[in-house]
């Protein structure tokens, strides 16, 4: 059984690298007064092209570490992890672990089911990385929430590189992006959900391409927002919700490598309260 | 004081993933009767977008398991290591130690004395990765050799997530080679070192971008051949070519992660003696 939590310790939420600060800008949103401390595996990052066996290794390393540090759930705000080590780390750790899989295929369900209002089924497209599309994580959360409903995912693994080198706009994203998107557009896909944290900053090239090449909008689903409601849910219903409602939470962050880089980030994602970027080391998982 | 090293032991090969196979066939080329142990980190590649304290923290793991291995001499096929680590595993190891900057430099400069045969300056191109570039290690190789030369940087950060996913050609890599090779054709380089062994891979495509953007063929260097040249000098005056000289050298494969694509690339790379690749795992640096 789980201890009651602190109500006023922070939540943990940790990323392969940047991409996770798409949930944690969401997480800051829907809950100003949360306190946060954001890990960023920057080190080791990219997770999606790892085994899931390494992938596991390094969750357990980057949750060990937020676990010393008190917090009173962890938000995994990074898909390939959430694909293949969400139930583990619920098994293994004495505290609420959120994932962004589940949140995100039913935001895509829910989206479907409003656009296809008769019975007929119809597609939900997703990219994500080799490691999350390996898992089978989307069509496994989308069967539990729909039967009309079929998963046709895309690995995209030059999109977190992309991202991470903040390749956002020109040519080269655009030509890789149609690459992608072709198989889902062939699919006759109604909705493309982005199965990796880092691909939201890439969402309005994601959402001019699949337009240009289906011929019509199709809608892009991000699995941040959905996120953050879940977590928000997910504290309303523990009653842990700090007690002072006045104050605006901290937001702490940390990375294994190149602290520089990513506050630059960071400070353009979350805005100005961006302060310190600290470096950690992560014990070997 | 170097002990005396077992000259049947094999020579230890590592890099952060499978580019160091550019150099373990040059090896292979140049020594056949050598055997090799060659170690891909492929659960934490790449390491050329990583910091310098990383980048060596990762490096003596990968030494460290070399050496205990029994391995007569290390052979950094890394160009970042190269770089940052060459001198610090040198003076912390008991055992010769050889990188890739040194030999690609020299190559380049003779290169460009044959092609410019007056007295007049000229300029070498480098294209690198993040932490290659930052170094300043090939200026400083190519100063070492030559007050003649001066070397033009570019930092090429998509080159390795291309090949290690086997993109090596089509608009993509071409555009991508483009961007990173207009600066260097900017300032009217005489040759292009590949300062990343992933990018022999990309060779083809960076000789004929090169061209086409200079209206003129621009030698390309690879240190692969130049590196393999240098360990073949050392093992002779070291005296400690293995007896057996009829028989072909074993070569054992090690990898961090997923050893069935670092497989089907060695197989593609190195010819029908693949055969097993092994996982190992690295105590943290």
């Amino acid at each position: 059984m789980q201890q009651r939590r602190d109500a006023s310790a922070p939540l943990g939420v940790f990323d392969s690298g940047l991409g996770g600060l798409t949930v944690a800008r969401a997480l800051r949103h829907a809950l100003p007064n949360e306190s946060i401390i954001y890990l960023g595996d920057t080190a080791r990052v990219p997770y999606g092209t790892r085994s899931a066996e390494t992938v596991i290794r390094y969750a357990r390393g980057c949750a060990r570490l937020l676990v010393e540090r008190g917090v009173k759930g962890l938000v995994i705000a990074c898909n390939t992890v959430s694909a293949v080590a969400v139930e583990l780390l619920r098994a293994e750790l004495d505290l609420p672990v959120l994932g962004v899989v589940e949140p995100g295929a039913r935001t895509a369900v829910r989206a479907l089911s409003e656009l296809v209002a008769t019975e007929r089924p119809a597609r939900i497209g997703v990219l994500g990385t080799v490691g999350t599309v390996a898992s089978g994580a989307y069509p496994r959360a989308v069967a539990q929430l729909s039967t009309r409903f079929e998963c046709v995912a895309q690995a995209a693994p030059l999109l977190v590189p992309l991202v991470e080198e903040g390749w956002l706009d020109g040519q080269v994203p655009r030509l890789v992006i149609d690459r992608y998107l072709e198989p889902l557009i062939a699919a006759e896909v109604s909705v493309i959900v982005l199965g990796c944290t880092h691909y939201p900053l890439l969402a309005p090239l994601i959402a001019e391409r699949a337009a240009a090449l289906a011929g019509r909008g199709v809608p892009i689903v991000d699995s941040a927002a959905a996120t953050a409601d879940a977590v928000r849910d997910w504290i309303a219903e523990e009653r842990i919700l700090p007690t002072d409602r006045a104050q605006r939470g901290d937001l702490e962050l940390l990375v294994t490598d190149r602290p520089e880089s990513f506050r630059a980030v960071a400070s353009r994602f979350l805005g100005d309260e961006v302060a310190a970027v600290n470096v950690v080391d992560l014990k070997p998982g």
